[in-house]
């Protein structure tokens, strides 16, 4: 299959790695919107500053930020060939191609982390059957995990992941905030941050669930508040734990 | 070195265990509440289920919970050596031993989860110099990760574990209820949850963030916000995304 990737970002850069190893699929033009960004992708195939100059292809990616999608997704108009956009947030509808659909890969991307693209679950949708099975073969080039989500269903998909990657991590943030603010060193923290993202996937986060919000424990909560500097995270030190308790309460 | 341990929750089972693989530490007596709360220690070492017979011993380790610390302490008052709380919240001063301490393992335990102690962070602290040299070997014997941590660092450090750990876990649980109301399995994020992690370790929070919050993405914002049919959850969105756009707010 022959795809052309719109977009140079992150996400765009894994993939045409992704395809670069399968042994199905070519990239035949990478296009972006300046020399400097298409710089990492010039080696290996056609790229191009222009996005009236897009290559006929089995299948578009559009691999932009979501509020660029519905422009880049114009300057397809005349070309055959599916065309999907990759984010998890946006509408298929967006794109006005008659053969249209989502390619969304689900895992946050990171210039010089590699992936192994194999385990990221790819969820698809298309505008009719034949569309959904050529990306399905498209995502089955690359990842083990391919899946058929609609619109509705990944956009709550992505809501989820946003309290799992990034509310997650701004709670990182904070917990190496409060070390910071008495000496200490974030590295103490790290093997108990390994240990809880494995207990939670291994039992399940229900059970996984430990501290003084599921216990009740009004006075240590009470003391983690008053060590607390700053209004913010003692705003969100309340939250947090309200919302455990109610999680919780019947068993108390 | 010879060691009693009292409480038979998952911290003890955890450190007897990794004594018992140490080559310098003996545990002579496990002592709980009940023979079936000692039932797992009876092979390997002498049990009690009577607090008035405790062993003499080099150390004496109290792991049970915070609010039990005291009562127990109470009953090593006639006993020679040592004796420490393993609690990350509570004073050492709440044991009234001449030669006090704390012996904390900052990680969470699970029964059924082997742990690595080697790799476990212990913050020790005690109530004099020959105490504290004793507390380090100790801690040696079973980790490579000693620090000497006072009782306001610790319990600053305690704090950020129950950011790091207790509300990163319920993060977890609001990201699967948001996938099961949909019917999606929680088995998607999962990739991304690792990745999460990882990239939050390797690259510090702060550079990992990402997200609508982060970027000020008031649509994405109010979609999310739509979808999300728990007032609870709407709470903790909207808390979790201001916390995280005052981080970046000079950014934008």
């Amino acid at each position: 299959m022959n795809v052309v990737i719109l977009g140079t970002g992150n996400l765009a850069y894994h993939l045409f790695k992704a395809f670069e190893k399968s042994d199905g699929v070519t990239v035949t033009q990478v296009v972006g919107r300046s020399a400097h960004s298409t710089a990492a992708f010039s080696n290996s195939t056609e790229v191009s500053t222009s996005y009236d100059r897009i290559h006929d292809a089995d299948v578009h990616i559009i691999a932009v930020s979501d509020n660029a999608i519905g422009d880049v997704s114009g300057h397809l108009n005349n070309n055959t060939g599916l065309v999907v956009h990759t984010s998890g947030a946006t509408d298929m509808d967006l794109i006005h191609a008659k053969n249209r659909g989502v390619f969304y890969p689900l895992q946050t991307f990171t210039w010089d982390r590699d992936v192994d693209f194999r385990t990221v679950p790819i969820c698809v949708e298309a505008s009719n059957s034949s569309a959904l099975e050529q990306l399905k073969k498209l995502a089955s080039f690359i990842s083990d995990d391919v899946n058929e989500i609609d619109s509705r269903k990944r956009k709550k998909l992505h809501l989820a992941a946003v309290f799992a990657n990034n509310f997650t991590n701004h709670l990182y943030g904070i917990a190496e905030d409060v070390c910071k603010s008495e000496g200490l060193s974030f590295e103490l923290l790290k093997p108990l941050i390994r240990e809880t993202t494995e207990k939670a996937l291994k039992l399940s986060p229900y059970y996984a669930q430990t501290g003084p919000a599921k216990r009740g424990d009004e006075k240590s909560m009470g003391e983690h508040l008053a060590l607390l500097t700053e209004e913010d995270h003692k705003r969100l030190y309340n939250q947090m734990s309200e919302s455990i308790r109610k999680v919780y309460e019947k068993e108390l």
